[in-house]
């Protein structure tokens, strides 16, 4: 089989056979095929699409490009989250323990953020000594005994897909939804998952910012779970402000510890419910909508769910004595705000905006080699519907630099559009599709 | 500027600025930008297109990517004839020494064959002693004393387009509009040209089967031509049947030498006179078609055509003895024939199915680096329209392995239909664009 011809079929717009794709897919590992006839098939891929069963044995040859966890000896069923990333969005940090308090197993392989998204890695690396490297052994044990596991990618699980996401990471071939899907489940699927509620983010803050796009996505991605066999559902959310208050790692733990805490702000707890809700169906604890609520909410007010997060940072190594003392987390030294310039209603954010400014204050990256600085951020005073009088805080900076550039503070201001009309906040739970 | 910021650009659509190009050149260059980056952008210019103005940046950016002879002290006008390639096409080494005898100059720079079709610097080095290879200063001395010169390609000439070409061969991007233009015309631009007269082959040989797609490249070239300030003329001519009855190297130079000799046959004289006419035209040694065809005519008939080709060799290292004795060329050990199986006329060939079999018996490589024997190929005996009675020779086969392969045989016997219905073969010069 020569790649050549591969290539040209793809371009002229024909679908590949399972065995063109497993074959690529066994040479993209073995490196027997180069980076520049993978990144030309990345691109007629991305201009001429895949259709649903190129992508599922896409999805299968790249599980299968390396170790799958087995985890049919764990009782309960495995069920996953994932988000397609946002502004703020600590939904993972409060539903992994939250479910896992009621009986599922959330063996969760997590990313870093990139760009004006955060990562839920980083926001678990500001909790002291927790760790996000576990060996598969390890990461199968914390699942089994705690109930809930969040690690980062290794080397061991769908290495083609760490293969080619370099390469479209830097040759234009993210946006593809047929990449995306087989990005995401391979991961999954690898991680030894039973299904997966999936949250995709429309809106300022989000890769997708139509609701259009969101769905071609999310219908190809369920498709591929129904030809696997992994029930699945997915969530269009919206992100056209960041999701709670906090933006920055260390706040938004505290943020996290909050919502377990039953004090988390409305918008992240609808969320994290209707996602809890969706992982207790699909694990079979529950099937009616008003009790699967009723069982999370009460696992927050008995504190479970806290001492669920409690166990599974301990298993990884992190000092759960931050859910009580918050001042054991990162600190910033200063902090600024930046006030609403006149009277009105907050009508639209530039939710990118922000987390770019997050990101300047050093709470993100721009490469993936950069560090980041756990305790600086944002906190949201207003979100969108609220009103505003002038000098009122629409946002605090925490920095750890002498002065906050002059630049972040207009770049702030500059995310808020303050109407004199009282504007309706949009619905938080979009669409949901099965 | 970012690489893959251009490549987004061009993937959805957009077209380049003259900046963008000029960069991702002088990046292609200089090893800065990676092959990958390259082939993720070849495959979104493939597959979004170029318009006039980008490929005439483009042409601009490769042209200046190395090299540039400057052939404006060498009095008279520098006109070359370039093929998109076809099987059986010796035309360069006919019309460069009979043009040249009239006064043109003819700076050439030509390719060696790939795949189905001929080379034409295969073809010349089958002439003992003759090398392609002449420095700069030589290929214009060359040109200076003789009138004409056919060279391969340097690595001082157009070096972007010999790192671009090369990634397009294996990445399914060579069918682009735009990419072939500009590989073509920034190697003729930088050979130092005035003027370009196109030999675009549409048919069952060519890589060009429609004369729709054949009209695209043919109008793209004519547009750049225009925008360089250098007068071009495109012909589409037919490639439903070798040109001539020799397909093979020494076997070409026989029928190349006959055709100086007054004794060619009647398609390649047809094509070369048309060709010689519109080289003429350009140089303003002539402007009426008749009497060109008469200078055409005068030049072979006098001996002047066959003298210049003489000279050309010598001066390139060659035996120009071996326009006399025909034996000086590499002999093939045996022959076959393949005969016709039935009588009738002869409807269709499949002319690729053709040059396969001469790259079989060893006159072409399949890859670069393969060696070619120049004494090996096929006679063509009967051609598009003649009658044919059961045993008659359809072709010729020259070899030198202890027997022909049955499988060749097959190949040929396979390329011909033959009708019972007299045939009207196809017209030679399909179309002539300026």
């Amino acid at each position: 089989m020569l790649v050549q011809e591969i290539i040209k079929k793809k371009r002229d717009g024909s679908p590949l056979s399972a065995a063109e794709i497993r074959f690529t897919i066994a040479g993209c590992v073995q490196g027997t095929i180069p980076d520049y006839q993978l990144s030309a098939l990345l691109m007629a891929i991305l201009l001429k699409g895949m259709d649903g069963e190129e992508t599922a044995t896409l999805v299968d040859a790249m599980t299968h490009s390396g170790a799958v966890i087995d985890l049919r000896d764990v009782p309960g069923a495995k069920i996953d989250k994932h988000s397609t990333g946002g502004v703020g969005d600590k939904v993972s940090l409060v539903l992994a323990p939250l479910v896992a308090s009621l009986g599922v197993k959330v063996p969760m392989i997590s990313g870093r953020g990139l760009g004006h998204t955060g990562g839920t890695l980083d926001k678990l690396e500001s909790i002291p000594g927790f760790t996000i490297h576990q060996s598969l052994d390890a990461f199968k044990q914390i699942v089994r005994d705690v109930g809930c596991a969040i690690i980062g990618p290794t080397a061991e699980l769908a290495p083609a897909d760490q293969r080619l996401y370099e390469l479209r990471d830097v040759t234009g071939t993210v946006e593809s939804p047929p990449l995306i899907a087989a990005s995401i489940l391979s991961k999954k699927f690898a991680a030894g998952i039973d299904g997966l509620v999936m949250d995709i983010k429309v809106g300022s803050g989000a890769f997708r910012k139509s609701i259009a796009e969101a769905t071609v996505l999310a219908e190809l991605i369920l498709e591929i779970g129904k030809a696997a066999g992994k029930p699945m559902v997915a969530l269009l959310s919206d992100m056209n402000q960041p999701l709670g208050h906090a933006v920055g790692n260390a706040l938004e733990v505290e943020e996290v510890v909050a919502a377990l805490k039953g004090q988390g702000p409305a918008d992240l707890m609808e969320v994290t419910l209707e996602l809890g809700y969706h992982m207790l169906k699909l694990a079979n604890l529950a099937s009616d909508r008003r009790r699967s609520l009723e069982m999370l909410q009460d696992a927050i007010s008995s504190g479970k769910a806290l001492t669920k997060f409690a166990e599974m940072i301990r298993a990884q190594g992190g000092d759960s004595l931050v859910l009580e003392d918050l001042q054991r987390l990162s600190q910033a030294a200063h902090h600024a705000v930046v006030a609403a310039p006149q009277q009105g209603y907050i009508a639209s954010m530039d939710t990118e905006g922000l987390g770019m400014a997050a990101l300047m204050l050093g709470a993100g990256r721009q490469r993936k080699e950069e560090s980041i600085d756990p305790s600086v951020g944002l906190k949201i005073e207003k979100k969108l519907g609220d009103a505003v009088q002038p000098g009122e805080p629409l946002v605090e900076l925490y920095y750890n630099d002498k002065a906050v550039s002059s630049e972040i503070v207009t770049l702030v201001e500059r995310c808020f559009v303050i109407a004199l009309e009282p504007v309706q906040p949009p619905p938080l739970i979009i669409k949901t599709l099965y």
